[in-house]
């Protein structure tokens, strides 16, 4: 049994070690000697002075008690572990309802919308972008839908399940594994965040080319809301009218709430082939793995680390694509081959990739214990097509270099692609400055609000795959075209005519 | 210079010579010997009774020539042509108007609007379902977009382009051509559909798996609506909110007129493979064919035609797989290969495929000179899951043989998979049967509606790839979710106040 902390990433017995904590906060140092890195350690949830429900709760699935308030009233976003280490609690949800029925979410929705009570959907609560945070909302229940977590069915012909949606991945990977089946569908967030959270915010997962986000591997939905369950039918492929599908995912809560899904499988891989290659150049490095992407090889993995990346989280200080092929019917190594010869001169290198993988599932941990020491240290993503990278690329660096100093004082930018299609890659920026303690949140949202401008206007996307919540939204509606938003709204309005459902996400609310 | 039938498929240079007539009759006399195939010629357009417009039709874009008129009044579905040679034109658009730019779209929508006359897109006339047919309206205005015909702007960066809605397939290869790409979207219609009518009826190509669907070749839309212009960003994936670009892909004119689009790209292929397959059983030949679909070797063609199919189109009476791989990077023998080895003990068979693709490109005229004999030759398709296949495919070929027999005496049913994904085929049916002359449409819209409900009933899609149009709306209201047609409904009513995008496709008519 493990403890989920209330104030930072994934589990108190994960956290990073004293030993781990000596060496991060070293590494820090040789490259911003400047930065005071004084210790902060988290404040006592009992000391926090939590406002109690603004109604009264009803009994039976819902809770009224404070520290199970607080642990749903925000994400795993810097901002949050920022406001949570300062102390910093904010609004709470009035009450936490645990549904232990499809029945008991209908009737969530009903007392809601009866009541003018807002609803939050909440599935592993790691949203970095306030998707689960009752910011503005007077009167709020969040619906933890952690209970409904089981594999129902499972079609071996079609290779498909139906499965609840608030199954976390692991267990829903155990699940299915007692069928030989598997989802592969592995979000950083993979430990604690749940199918319907990643079927609500359109989560792509490890696989950098092909079905990267969850949209194609979903066969059918249940959805419930306000005006009624919608459930679409199990087909492989349609042309009846726009898909139903595609209407709830990356809805994120606004539209209903996703209570089950017929998910697409896949037959573990038996064979794997894969390598690391240093570049001489940024631009080599994203030439070769442009060429890559379009060459309809589809590795599993292709991921692109520019040099700061490269150096912090993979041991060398030139770009490097760490490029893995598998497959659970051939051997790939003649595909593995044909990508070596795409990377031209391009340099095979030993270790990058198992580097790499160690550093990425300590990520969060890392980041969340370097912000008790008042480290900014946080990630931002887009897309864009190919043609316009290079001038996005350059303006992201030096705004934020620029904004980082002008801010901070220093800093350091680095650039990942996680994901690259045919026509454009999907860049990932990560940040790490040296911050105020008691400013960070605020110092933090100069910077967002600062690169958000400069992808907008370079033609990325506010988001590849952290969806839109609460934090993007000043953006979202600007990049969304007014005519889509004006037909969300209608849609919103046919299906939640009460505005109840995670108001403030996607639409404004109605008034 | 070529003369487009006015009645029937294609161009009137391109009809069947009176040999092949004359070897399609006897192929027929020798399976069905006692049809009456009397020849039926065509009425001359000048000797129809053509309506006048129902109301002042306005100069400049707009023509109210009857003969134009007429030939926009439907499309080239087999009852459309057993009217038109039956010389009932039924409803004629009032006028047909002729944009040369985007504006003169929107002068048409606002017009529309302002007045009260449905506005109905028209690319290239080739709905099998009603789509373009003013059946019920009391005014409508056809908006062919034959004029914005253009390749606008190409990226070879990301290998893309914008390109304009209205031309044709053949058109569109050869503007691309002249940048050494290729959209490589071949449906059956390629001739005369155009890019506009693919995306917003979510046509598929010639690809078997993989991308079939025109949705995932879309990188960007630019729809006209009566709320204003929509474009969405060229992204080549987003997380930001449910895709803007599958609300209007699929929603055939209901939402908008689609004026532009940004289409992925591809290189011309160099390297490929291919093979036919004949299997001892229909059942081994299914199996097969769903390992290829499953096995991640993504071939281009894997069309597996049932013993009658193969009989009548590839020259054996045997189940017979037809596959091909390709590429424009790398060697596909190894494919080729792997996905031999997964057919088992099935017979490598020479000469199939090319039968086969030659028969296939005749089939519409063969469809119309046949329909001059009062044959009943049509087709019909749908999706869906490889567990419930055996099921929906023995429920179909017992009900359309049934059902063939009390309507027209005998008949024959056969059976190919277009494309096959890895949770289920895409099974497309034919039917061929003796009708009787002068009630063919009533007879075959008795025997489509018997399979319709049997392809409902069994857990398929009314439609893989044919669009809803009129003719599919009972069962595609059906199918669809009732609060995912709600939340339609809504978005029409906030993007078509008026209600005069082709109205009594995908939602009725709002009162």
């Amino acid at each position: 049994m493990t403890t989920r902390s209330w104030w930072g990433w994934g589990t108190v017995e994960d956290a990073v070690t004293p030993e781990e904590r000596r060496v991060l906060t070293e590494r820090v140092r040789a490259v911003l000697p400047d930065a005071d890195l004084t210790f902060h350690a988290p404040p006592d949830p009992a000391s926090l002075d939590l406002p109690a429900p603004r109604f009264p709760v009803p009994g039976g699935i819902c809770s009224a008690d404070p520290v199970d308030r607080l642990s749903h009233a925000r994400g795993q976003a810097y901002r949050d572990v920022a406001r949570n280490l300062a102390g910093d609690v904010g609004t709470l949800p009035d009450a936490v309802a645990r549904p232990r029925t499809e029945q008991d979410v209908v009737d969530v929705l009903d007392w809601c919308s009866s009541n003018d009570v807002a609803v939050i959907p909440f599935g592993g609560g790691t949203s970095v972008v306030g998707g689960v945070e009752p910011r503005d909302a007077e009167r709020v229940v969040t619906l933890d839908l952690g209970a409904l977590d089981r594999v129902l069915e499972v079609d071996p012909t079609s290779r498909a399940a139906r499965i609840q949606a608030g199954v976390p991945g692991p267990s829903l990977e155990a699940q299915l594994e007692q069928h030989g089946l598997t989802l592969r569908h592995f979000p950083q967030s993979f430990e604690f965040s749940t199918l319907g959270g990643w079927l609500a915010t359109r989560a792509s997962g490890h696989y950098a080319t092909l079905h990267t986000h969850i949209d194609d591997l979903t066969e059918s939905l249940r959805v419930v809301t306000p005006r009624g369950v919608c459930e679409s039918r199990r087909l492989p492929g349609s042309g009846a009218g726009p898909s139903p599908d595609r209407l709830f995912l990356g809805s994120e809560g606004a539209l209903g709430v996703i209570t089950e899904a017929w998910m697409r499988l896949q037959d573990p891989p038996v064979h794997r082939a894969g390598a690391s290659v240093r570049f001489a150049s940024w631009e080599r490095a994203v030439e070769a793995t442009r060429l890559i992407a379009q060459s309809g090889l589809h590795p599993a993995n292709c991921r692109l680390l520019d040099p700061a990346e490269a150096l912090l989280n993979a041991g060398s200080p030139r770009s490097v694509l760490v490029l893995a092929f598998e497959s659970a019917d051939h051997p790939v190594d003649a595909k593995l081959a044909r990508a070596l010869e795409l990377c031209g001169d391009g340099e095979v290198v030993e270790g990058a990739a198992r580097r790499w993988r160690k550093s990425f599932l300590r990520m969060p941990y890392q980041r969340d214990a370097m912000a008790q020491h008042a480290m900014i240290t946080e990630t931002f993503e887009t897309a864009c097509t190919w043609d316009r990278f290079p001038g996005l690329h350059a303006s992201v660096v030096a705004e934020a270099t620029e904004v980082l100093r002008e801010v901070c004082g220093a800093g350091i930018v680095t650039c990942r692609f996680t994901h690259v299609y045919p026509d454009g890659p999907a860049p990932y920026y990560g940040v790490y400055a040296p911050g105020r303690w008691g400013s960070l949140t605020a110092q933090w949202d100069e910077i967002k609000a600062a690169v958000s401008e400069v992808l907008l206007g370079a033609g990325g996307t506010i988001t590849h795959h952290h969806a839109v919540g609460r934090d993007h939204m000043p953006w979202y509606t600007r990049q969304r075209p007014d005519v889509f938003g004006a037909a969300l709204s209608g849609a919103k309005a046919a299906l939640d005519p009460a505005g109840v459902l995670n108001p403030g996400v996607l639409t404004t609310r109605a008034t």
